[in-house]
């Protein structure tokens, strides 16, 4: 039987305790729904010293071209206070019309959708002229080392091209048809280490108290804005996520204070860039002398965690239209296109080819009685079936 | 056998192990020194709930005014890393015409001088016109909570009441003779909480950064600077002495930060003042909006932690006369009358008559290796012979 109820589809999913890094069954359910519609199936187990192994699935129907990739993942948070959820977490009850679960939305319902969308287009006008393939990780909310990085390498070195891809994440804010994501604001961290000269309260002129010089530092990276805002992002945004002292003899002044920040930028920015620009605010800043009269400048360093997250945006217009097209004639609404929020694993794929989001309503995820509206589940599988129609439409025409 | 011989007085206490809160045989020890020249010596035990018993000594030569206290403790700070002593801290050996030990400087090398010198002013001129009293304590160096305030007011409730005190602690920076302390500075200590809301880095919007905030209040605490010091004292300066935070998430906007800090503040100031001045600081930079565009006042509170030391200045001419002509008499120098460094037993001595403080070098004091100049014990003896005499002098006069 096709898996043409999102309905079904996702109560089987919710009920697989896939918490990263388990695969808990998700996997294998999704791999017998899609077996029935013609698609190869590849499990890719990813693998990296230190970290849990990860299942992963490739799926494709078809072998030419235009090839469009759904990409997401089954993977989901922990149910954090079990007691507290109204239904259980895996359980997929349906209550006022909705379905409980963790993973309801973010993002096994949009899954489940893409699924059915997929079913009830097979069953209506046969296998699309051209190749749909699902592009599923196991490692999106852990540490997505063994996750759609690898998975995309994977079928990459398989001779895997894809012309259009969609991630199906929860993009719209308060409703259906709110919000599609054509970009994300990269991401950067780092955290500065400011080294003083420990002392006693009542001699300073002995010490450095490198408190002074932290405060400079940090204040440097919040003010001014780095930008106002381009055409299609927010204005950049740092926020200082911690300052460390640890000191906790009222009559000492401490030798070292630390503090790690955060920037979420725009497409008026690279990586090297922003790095670039921080470090120059923060070397103006270590020279200033109101809080440290007549010191030396601030003795600091920088080390910048984790590769950044680069800012992309999606400019394909086949793509846009065809997703913007189908949200319409669905929901009446002309989506906003949207920039905003944090990253998601369109920044890897973006490498690949061009991509665009678009999943359920956000609000519950990641929160105790996260649910999904059964009606949102009919309307987003008529959504995407309408979007692989548009699609497939354009790019063959 | 008077105990006339400083050496021989400070081998013995620095023999007694008292670090804090043990009292290691040195009160029985100093006991023993003094009963011979006549003085009825109390060992007075203090105790409070939750802190170590302590004992303290209170001798007295004498019944009739005018009466002159000498205060002290025994106790001393630990001996840090043991094996990096070049003699045993507890050994009073003497090398290249120094005495090593703990304590030798702080301040059971003041000791030994000033039962020294009163043992030779009584071999030389009999009992003083008047008393003289030994106040010490063996809870300088530890939470100071059973000395000398428990101490003092144990002997107020026997009806002791003095005219001058001298507290032997460690005042010369180099060389004997350059300084008396005359006064002190306040210290205030407070904690500042800043109280925001967590969020997600990527959606600022939702949350509200409390690192803004506590930056925000603690750079108003460090600048402007809060006076630019007076006649007797140093400007009040105040130190940011940690922040804290913890968060080790960096994606994550924290929901709390806190600041403690430190201030050490002079006679323009009383204690209570300065908390008015800070909370106003903290008020009105709780109002600017430069860090929080658009945000409400940050929403902190602030504790302020142990009872704050008061400023003090001692303006007793018969006091600081005696013991200024009895330096430069001695060592041929006029000795600076200061305010500078941390607070002492003297800030409680001053509700009670006027005190001053005077001692051997500090340059070794808490450190390994403490160790005073054999030539300095007996320097600093000549010096407190000749101030009691010229107090005596004065007072009787």
């Amino acid at each position: 039987m096709f898996p043409t109820d999102p309905i079904s589809n996702l109560a089987t999913l919710i009920r697989c305790p896939s918490v990263t890094p388990a695969e808990g069954g998700a996997l294998a359910a999704l791999e017998r729904m899609l077996s029935p519609l013609g698609f190869k199936v590849d499990r890719v187990v990813a693998k990296e010293a230190g970290t849990a192994d990860i299942e992963n699935l490739y799926a494709r129907l078809g072998t030419q071209g235009p090839h469009l990739m759904f990409a997401g993942h089954t993977d989901v948070v922990p149910v954090g206070d079990e007691a507290a959820w109204t239904h259980g977490p895996f359980s997929a009850e349906i209550a006022d019309g909705e379905m409980y679960g963790r993973g309801a939305v973010d993002m096994k319902g949009g899954i489940a959708c893409f699924v059915a969308a997929v079913a009830r287009h097979i069953e209506k006008h046969g296998p699309p002229e051209g190749s749909i393939s699902f592009l599923i990780t196991g490692d999106e909310e852990g540490p997505a080392i063994n996750g759609t990085v690898k998975l995309l390498e994977w079928a990459a070195a398989q001779g895997e091209r894809w012309d259009a891809s969609l991630v199906g994440e929860p993009t719209n804010p308060d409703k259906l048809g709110d919000m599609i994501k054509i970009g994300r604001r990269g991401s950067l961290s780092g955290r500065i280490t400011v080294h003083g000269v420990q002392g006693h309260a009542a001699y300073p002129h002995l010490a450095d108290n490198p408190v002074r010089g932290v405060v400079q530092l940090v204040q440097a990276l919040m003010y001014p804005p780095f930008d106002e805002g381009t055409e299609n992002f927010q204005p950049s945004n740092l926020e200082v996520t911690t300052i460390d002292v640890g000191n906790a003899a009222v009559n000492v002044i401490p030798a070292k204070a630390s503090a790690a920040f955060n920037i979420r930028f725009n497409d008026s920015w690279t990586a090297e860039k922003l790095m670039a620009e921080i470090v120059s605010r923060l070397d103006k800043a270590a020279r200033d002398d109101r809080l440290r009269p007549g010191r030396a400048p601030v003795s600091y360093e920088i080390a910048w965690n984790e590769r950044p997250s680069h800012v992309f945006l999606t400019r394909n217009d086949a793509l846009i239209d065809s997703l913007s097209g189908a949200v319409e004639s669905v929901t009446g609404r002309r989506p906003k296109l949207s920039t905003t929020g944090g990253t998601s694993d369109a920044r890897f794929i973006k490498d690949f080819c061009p991509v665009v989001e678009f999943g359920l309503v956000g609000q519950t995820m990641h929160m105790v009685d996260e649910r999904v509206a059964i009606a949102d589940l009919e309307t987003l599988t008529t959504i995407y079936e309408s979007f692989i129609a548009r699609w497939f439409g354009h790019a063959v025409a």
